[in-house]
């Protein structure tokens, strides 16, 4: 029987389990599944890890979510078709859940599936390499609770080990000797240390936005958005600015002068500078180099690692759809593995992937997220359509409309547009509204979001 | 001709490379040395770096030093016995001195050396293997610049990584609710953050006596040190306390509740809860897997691998001594690696670490620091006995009462202890009073402490 490795299981790995069961329960008959899982339960980045740095085992610590941290994106836009959020919260709930529900409702699918046999928690990969004469991957790892590294053969790997863990830490003149709180977004567990502080976060992308408005609902003194090239734009409450790029922090360790001149003292800085692509367990020739593109390359159809295609990646693109974007990626992949999908050539894989990149680029060259979604959608639009996904074609496009609304929302009033509700395409139905909005909403509780 | 890896530039991974270069500068034919570096300079832990948790690379940061840090025993008990301070810097200087007097001093023996040839910089060691079959080890590495994984082939391999970069970070119930400042000794960068707060510090080995105290020098309100067994025991002043264990964090995430019912509302929390050995980059069998102790067992004369005589560990003895054990190791381990000194049978190696075992055993029972300092003296004195390092067993001798006047010289004033001087026992030569006391000094500079 062949056997499948699966490293990771967060929101990706989940997918890619449940893809495999899902055949299974249809009377398939599937490979061997053994995922591997650094930390001691599954989840990924939506298990809240008190945390920072290294965990217990001495492993880089996954999580990077912070407390009352809600989506930031409409759950339409993310719905696993095969489990509804009304099947699992039992009756209809809010657009725009908090990380514990969201968090509750991906491990729950997970428990339903019976497929927590499969795991073995506690176990980093530690390399990856592949036999041309064997035809067979070594996986190496380390089980963290026996101490002790063993290797074992597979005939796939599928790396699902995210994109949003390694922080993107760039050095601007002077940071050595800022004498506040310094952290990346990822270190970031709960704004409630910065309330009446002067807060400066650095960068423009969703992590920003979102640490920003936090910032400001839990009542820091002033927030100062640092962007590189242009600001996020918002209609931003009073004590909210934005100015251009961090310069240097000068050398009484508090004042911080930007590109234009700016300047201003900062109790904190927020590096809200992104995240790195790393496979550091991946040997030479398998490992994914890419920045956080919507169309990376090297991967037929976003997931095939072209050069070795018994290698996947799963989530690998800058995200705007989530779960069912794994979702729709690990059915695509299950089907390559068990032959139900046969893949072309490795030139027609190449040129196949170039034809997107061109999209992708010129997509890119609209500024317009608006564009990138729908780009998104309709590369989901065909890998679903290979494949048994319950989510259609069809189903997917009609969330474009969801993308332009919650564009919309945001421009009308980022500190409102989580209070908006959305429908379902899975069920059809809408979301139910909340009674306290985001702003002043502060128990992120499931017990509170689904009452 | 063989060739030896090195793991880690940091004091003990220079120690192993001044050995082989002064055996060559004496005219012996020496083995190939590569040294793998993760970080972009040597150094070690005494390169300070403004960054916690992931490095520019991804890669776990090593640093754990903060601003301010001083040395807390006598430079006249780790001076390297061929560059003495006074030839580093010219003229005799103070007995406890800051990070970067002890980074220039160790980096400046290393460059006068000329081994940096050898070192090869932002390349952290993915996974050492060993074939019984070629007799060689295998170390596949990570060249984090070109972004390339690749492997060589060595005779032999020195893992010089240290023991005090992967924190140990134990629960207390409700540390995840914690609602102020939460770290690490390993992440603390600097103390001003805690000016006028409430800190705890949980622990009570050398990381947490350090730390309070810095708090204290520093200006926090009040400082409180949370022990497992016994108080540390000093002389605080006022404002500092020890307490029993850290019990919990109460539900309101500031109030801590110790053994024995005192609670106290905190801002901050530092965990100085020691540090683990690891080495998740050596194969299973040769992995050293040991608490820290001053007799880590299955290191034949503390450095020799049993299982393997060709894998070395250096520096991984709970440490008084520091930068000439390292030393006394290092001229020991090449000179079994040349063959001058030759090694007894596997049961006789294990014979003498048991024989070493017990007399550490019956130490620690005394629970006396100086009878832990003599202990490792004794074993040093062992090592140099072997070697031709230029500090002889009656050298090491006479750094006992250096010890012991240390410990007296806390008891009587711990704020105070820093400001003593002790004779050097490579020069002969008394250290130079500093003109500003340790609790009044604020400049850490080079500079400024050998002015």
């Amino acid at each position: 029987m062949k056997r499948v490795a699966i490293i990771g299981s967060g929101p990706s790995g989940l997918s890619q389990m449940r893809a495999f069961r899902s055949a299974e329960e249809k009377g398939a008959q599937i490979p061997e599944i053994v995922c591997f899982e650094k930390q001691s339960d599954w989840g990924g980045l939506w298990n809240y890890n008190w945390r920072t740095g290294m965990d217990a085992h001495g492993e880089p610590v996954h999580a990077g979510m912070y407390r009352n941290l809600w989506s930031n994106g409409p759950k339409e836009c993310l719905e696993l078709a095969d489990y509804p959020f009304e099947e699992h919260f039992g009756k209809p709930i809010a657009s725009y859940p908090t990380r514990p529900v969201l968090a509750d409702y991906i491990k729950g699918r997970a428990e339903k599936s019976g497929i927590r046999k499969w795991v073995r928690f506690n176990t980093p990969v530690r390399m990856v390499t592949y036999s041309e004469a064997r035809s067979k991957f070594t996986v190496m790892v380390h089980d963290r609770m026996k101490d002790v590294v063993y290797s074992e053969e597979f005939d796939h790997v599928v790396v699902a080990t995210g994109h949003f863990s390694i922080p993107n830490v760039p050095f601007f003149e002077g940071l050595d000797t800022f004498r506040g709180r310094l952290l990346h977004s990822h270190d970031l567990r709960d704004v409630v240390e910065f309330i009446d502080q002067d807060v400066l976060v650095v960068g423009r992308s969703f992590s920003a936005e979102d640490v920003a408005s936090q910032c400001y609902k839990f009542g820091a003194k002033s927030i100062t958005i640092s962007y590189r090239s242009n600001p996020v734009g918002y209609n931003w409450p009073d004590n909210m600015t934005e100015v251009p790029l961090l310069e240097r922090v000068e050398a009484n360790g508090r004042t911080c002068r930007f590109k234009g001149g700016f300047t201003k003292d900062f109790d904190a800085i927020i590096l809200c500078t992104g995240y790195l692509h790393d496979f550091p367990f991946m040997a030479e020739g398998l490992r994914l180099k890419t920045e956080n593109r919507f169309w990376p390359m090297g991967l037929y159809e976003g997931v095939v690692w072209e050069s070795n295609p018994k290698v996947f990646y799963l989530g690998m693109q800058d995200q705007f759809y989530t779960f069912f974007l794994f979702d729709a990626q690990a059915w695509f992949v299950r089907d390559v593995i068990m032959g139900r999908v046969v893949l072309p050539s490795g030139e027609e894989m190449a040129a196949h992937s170039r034809k997107w990149k061109v999209v992708e680029e010129k997509t890119y060259a609209t500024q317009d997220i608006v564009q990138m979604i729908w780009f998104q959608a309709d590369y989901i639009k065909e890998l679903v359509a290979q494949t048994d996904y319950p989510l259609r074609p069809d189903d997917v496009e009609k969330t474009k409309q969801h993308g332009l609304e919650w564009k919309l929302n945001k421009d009308e009033n980022i500190m409102g547009f989580r209070d908006q509700v959305f429908r379902s395409v899975v069920t059809g139905n809408m979301g139910r509204k909340l009674d306290t909005p985001w702003l002043t909403a502060f128990d992120d509780s499931v017990e509170s979001y689904v009452k």
